[in-house]
């Protein structure tokens, strides 16, 4: 699935919340063995969303998919309305 | 520009580092005033990068583009070869 594929799943209707923030994460590897930097990330990302944004941990939608040489991780949160 | 465009940006030619980390941080804003957050995102993404990365702050390519109702920050790092 493509990358923009992630960003036009969601379907775009009037009940979903306005503001969402989405934090696309890709690796390009060359060789297997290197680093694999997606799941040391995602912990990482998700403390830096909950500190800016307040919000329940289990609304952040978490995607993690491999697509040829690349790793694409996915958060995605609504964010609270006013 | 659409965002998977930002990902094709950079040729795949040989001498472009094999691998590569992109974060790419998209918020959806239905109105103006709502609270900007890439800015913030931005210089805490950069502190989680280079925990885990060892690379030159200045080898981490930046861009901020608006489109639409959508604001893109992207963050572009050549992973240190072996």
């Amino acid at each position: 699935m493509s990358l923009l594929a992630l960003f036009r799943r969601a379907p775009r209707t009037a009940n979903v919340a306005k503001e969402r923030l989405r934090i696309i994460v890709a690796q390009e590897r060359s060789t297997r063995g290197g680093p694999d930097y997606l799941p040391l990330l995602r912990r990482e990302l998700l403390e830096v969303i909950r500190k800016y944004v307040n919000v329940d941990p289990d609304a952040i939608q978490i995607n993690l998919e491999r697509e040829d040489d690349q790793e694409i991780l996915e958060l995605s949160v609504a964010l609270p309305g006013k």
